[in-house]
């Protein structure tokens, strides 16, 4: 008995170590699970779990401040650059052209089947591959679909989540601002268009010895080489509507064979406006509203 | 003694319990004490404090699939579209055209202090307006800057955070990257080009009755918004460069009195190029590495 006394104070030790180390590796258990749980269907707004990955975040906390439009080289001998100059009237005529040009686009969901010339495609995309972008990384790449299979079966991707979307994770609020919209998750312009444009941006590159480099910014980059192509197919009087399908990143470009640091940003139907094709009556904001002069 | 020893077990439980919850509320202090470090002053990776706080998150958590080009009335009717339609020899030359005008931009550092016409500025920032955004709301305000003492407060704030960026915060192959490229903290454009166009993404809107609207997609949308001002200022023969000051945001926002729901997303000089300006001698990738085509 004196000696189950003397060794009541280890024995105590001893479980307490056992009961902590227990707890810990609980502790780490619910920790490391966390991350695997699938987004719940409930109200709750959730991201592309796609985007989520380390990558993303180290590109995004990589930042610099300056975009260096320029090359990978080592040192970039500088060359003159002279644009073509226009005198004041010219240029204020080319103004008002170009702003008259883009405010006619509008974002269209009916567009015709009918074909359209391959190669206006080509020129959209180099267009649009002009983009300045963080240290010249260009990290964009234009996934053209035209074949119909290929096309349903993105239709089906994105139509079964946009369905979960809509019927169960969304908010409340973004689910009454789509019924007041008529916008629902049947996407028929998926198989109709003559060609999807899917918009992947390159989250990091990768170096001839393997290793990472970090794209900075490139999700802005990708964003703005996506307005020089809105603008381009505007120009050619073609038609889109910018979506961005949630959740479908993944199986989207598992589909298309795309590799781990492309990430799906935007998706654009592309063609001629349907003959019927009609927009909502909406107004843009007056100069004022969006420009301050000091 | 016998009396000790049928309380040991007990004795036992008690203390196990006692160290499980000091070793719970350990845990938790470790966990929630994370998010409250500061950046250090050291090589480490960082993003601009004025866009960590909630409503970034909030807006971000939010997002919706699809853009929505449509007004925020409550039922906007809908009506007939019909846009420009070409032939395909005239799509064709009309793509070829606008491919070869975009191609000839350049990022361009050196910029003239000749005087730009007003108006101009007014039809390329109406441009860059017409850009879908999500849900149309236009969450964009264009602050163009042309006073010269305003524009001087603005490079000060500029270079002083950017020495601190270069010397003190930036990851050494980043400096490395900017050392090959020849640029600096000295951003003297920022006093000698006409304008400076600083662009804010409203994180989100303000209803009549206070509360806030979510703008989802604002980034994305801004970014879209910028392409096409790129494109409209090349239109009329200005230059300018992409830049993006790092940890400026709140004292620019400050500055320019704009409201705490818009975040600086970028800072474009703009102007005629200088007459000896020079240009990284760089390519851009051939159509083959941005485009796929299925």
């Amino acid at each position: 008995m004196a000696l189950v006394s003397v060794l009541t104070p280890i024995l105590v030790a001893v479980l307490c170590v056992v009961i902590a180390l227990v707890f810990r590796s609980f502790q780490n258990t619910k920790t490391t699970s966390k991350p695997e749980s699938k987004p719940k269907g409930d109200e709750r707004p959730w991201v592309d779990e796609d985007l989520q990955d380390d990558t993303e975040i180290s590109s995004k906390d990589n930042e610099g401040d300056d975009w260096l439009d320029s090359g990978g080289e080592e040192e970039l001998p500088h060359v003159p650059y002279t644009p073509t100059r226009y005198q004041p009237e010219e240029m204020l005529e080319r103004s008002k052209q170009f702003y008259s040009l883009l405010n006619q686009r509008r974002s269209v969901r009916f567009i015709s089947p009918e074909p359209v010339p391959r190669s206006v495609i080509d020129n959209v995309i180099l267009a649009a591959g002009t983009a300045p972008s963080g240290a010249h990384t260009e990290p964009w790449t234009f996934v053209v679909v035209s074949e119909p299979e290929t096309k349903h079966k993105i239709r089906l991707i994105v139509e079964e989540e946009e369905e979960i979307n809509y019927k169960q994770r969304m908010g409340n609020k973004w689910v009454k601002d789509l019924e007041r919209l008529r916008t629902n998750w049947v996407k028929e312009y998926l198989d109709v268009a003559p060609y999807l444009i899917l918009i992947f941006k390159q989250a990091y590159g990768i170096l001839p010895n393997g290793k990472k480099k970090t794209h900075y910014y490139n999700e802005i980059s990708v964003s703005i080489s996506c307005g020089l192509l809105l603008a381009a197919l505007h120009n050619v009087g073609l038609v889109t509507v910018t979506t961005t399908p949630l959740n479908c990143g993944p199986q989207l470009r598992a589909l298309l064979r795309r590799p781990a640091n492309e990430k799906l940003l935007m998706l654009l139907p592309v063609g001629y406006a349907a003959a019927d094709a009609t927009v909502p009556d909406l107004k843009r904001k007056p100069l004022d509203d969006v420009m301050v002069y000091i």
